[in-house]
């Protein structure tokens, strides 16, 4: 389950990835693109993918994306609002997600990201918007400092 | 990492809140109640709880209360929004989310959820929008039925 | 006021629309194009373009072109979700608006609009949940026909 | 059309509220309320409430709130996500919209509204990020002062 970290590419990416099986397939500051094989982790009691994975797909690469882009700034960031539509549902196969930037500001960011079956088409579709934290900001009781 | 199956509250939660060890602390048509220990599967690489767990437990506890009222009516659900804001992060302890609806229609629902810490302050607030399927619809290439 | 009453192309614009001084440009069922000058009816207290008002113009430009394609097929529409985010100010010039579809299911719709200033510069980008109805179903107290 | 803003109360709202005869019938940190009468103004083609005229009552509402909220600390607040359901079509009567506070940080604050129809049933519900801004910020090429 946890293979996933010896590719430096994943180094990124955190525990709740590494325990879906989450692959980072490629990380830009311009666009990130992760992967997934469905297996039953991923499924609600319908036996379809779990609504808050598609959330959680889009979640991670757009803050992804904004970490990478704040880093080279000198910031970071975190998201502060998530809104996902679910498209269309998947049993099975591979799931990838893209994230591109829709603005990338000083003081925030928004990102969307689509989720995509093998055949290429939609599965869910989402928008992330995330504040920008200068070095030494607090967050949640700690000073904000890349791991 | 299942024992939570072994819970029949827990009968309707899937494979996804299964692998989160997440637990069901009460289920009727008028509110949800789940409930999970913050361990290293549910942060992101900056040691925070994903944001996507805070949409996903959104989403369980929201089409889990939807699901049992459209069940009522002999009908069943698929969530097809999910807007989450995050509010403050969460490190470690144990989360609690409870859902309740906004509106229960006979073509839609919304359901509200809401993610407190042990000090009972917000973490994260969603909202779900459901559609309701009649029995026989198709979703995801299969008839719907409840498993 | 109520001069872009004389477009045919506006016939579909109701009564927000035309007290608001918005333009059809373009209406198919694939792609929706709206446009106005600001003027004080648009702003907020601090002098730029209200939130409200880009809200607005992302469900008009979506639900347009939903009920559009709706109505090709026999059924009509009504927006049940609509999430914008604010991306740049605006206080003067001419606003443009574009619609495009994401889904256009049986049961529901999602479209995205964007809206642009005279630069090309992204002002605001929102989406639209829209439920697909049946000829004969009821909408706030009345059977659901096209005016 | 302008008579709402011989009261002191509305001194707040801008142009669009007051074109589209919106009164300000509560204004605190802690909450705010706004009314309005519905007529052509509001509607869209099928005859009710555009969905955007009830984003922009929660806009209002909650911008008002949490600008008040801030002014108090010396910051100001620009708005930058907005998400509204719509629960129930409105066609004629009173609406009244109730904003009250979810968070208040200082980065960032998010407030939730509701509107409700004279029967006090709800009609639609709707959350607004905003974030705080310091005193000499840049926002759309003016530094942020309060009119």
């Amino acid at each position: 389950m946890n293979h996933a970290q010896d590719d430096p590419r994943s180094a990124v990416l955190g525990g709740f990835d590494t325990a879906m099986g989450v692959r980072m397939i490629k990380l830009t500051r311009d666009e990130v693109v992760l992967e997934y094989d469905i297996d039953k982790r991923h499924r609600q009691a319908y036996g379809i993918v779990h609504g808050g994975m598609h959330c959680a797909m889009v979640e991670s690469a757009c803050s992804t994306g904004a970490g990478m882009d704040a880093m080279l700034r000198g910031q970071s960031v975190v998201g502060v609002e998530n809104h996902t539509s679910f498209i269309r549902a998947a049993r099975d196969g591979t799931l990838r997600v893209v994230a591109t930037p829709i603005t990338r500001g000083r003081r925030s960011q928004v990102w969307e990201a689509t989720v995509r079956n093998q055949s290429g088409q939609i599965v869910a579709t989402g928008r992330v918007r995330l504040l920008c934290l200068e070095p030494g900001s607090e967050l949640a009781g700690k000073i904000v400092e890349r791991p």
